[in-house]
């Protein structure tokens, strides 16, 4: 699903690489970081992960960040990418986070469409420097 | 230093209250968090957090986010921040994370061209969801 998007195919590798087990054990282990899976009739139809950060800032709230959301190509135009925001949204919620966020590449029109009708803000810049 | 800011002024408490401390802890503990200080004559002169983010990404790519960049009203204007930011750029590279990212508010037009200047990409938008 990683690969199977317009940035992912450029970026992915062979899904048996052990690097891909290694990240999932991590995130698997920590108990601020969340895989969550949509699945229906036994398959993966979407995923994202949630991860819970600490910081000092605004009496030292713990805001919610929003990484990989992906939809499987059957799945989409389903409506199923939003109920999944939706029920982040309500998870961190729940935690009492202050604050979800995420950042979405410029170039993903339709993706600010969507995160726009679900209520974000785009406040931010969003800043990236690739490490060689 | 948090509050020292115009955006910080409106959202931040009481040095004592206990949830600052626990925060503190919390990071403190994590060993994918780090908060750093830049002191000068003992005194505390810049903060920043370091997060390393695990994905699945990118070949399960960790990535370095940075948050709350703080320089004490004392000390600025002499390349603290620009020194700091390198610092953690080159801490990230040695921990082998693929990029270094964090997100600034549209509102502060310096600290984009500060960005600008150490090479990041303001590629993304900034995503904020304030949750009550």
């Amino acid at each position: 699903m990683l690969a199977d998007d317009p940035l992912g195919a450029r970026r992915e590798g062979d899904p048996g690489d052990p690097r891909y087990l290694a990240a999932f054990e991590r995130i698997d282990a920590d108990p601020y970081d969340e895989l969550i899976v949509a699945e229906r009739d036994g398959k993966v139809i979407g995923t994202m992960q949630l991860s819970y950060l600490a910081g000092l800032s605004r009496l030292g709230a713990e805001r919610c960040q929003i990484e990989a959301v992906r939809v499987a190509a059957s799945a989409r135009g389903q409506g199923l990418g939003r109920r999944m925001i939706r029920w982040g949204i309500d998870r961190a919620r729940a935690r009492g986070c202050v604050m979800v966020q995420l950042t979405s590449d410029k170039s993903r029109a339709d993706a600010h469409r969507f995160y726009d009708s679900l209520g974000f803000t785009a406040s931010h810049e969003g800043y990236k420097l690739a490490l060689s």
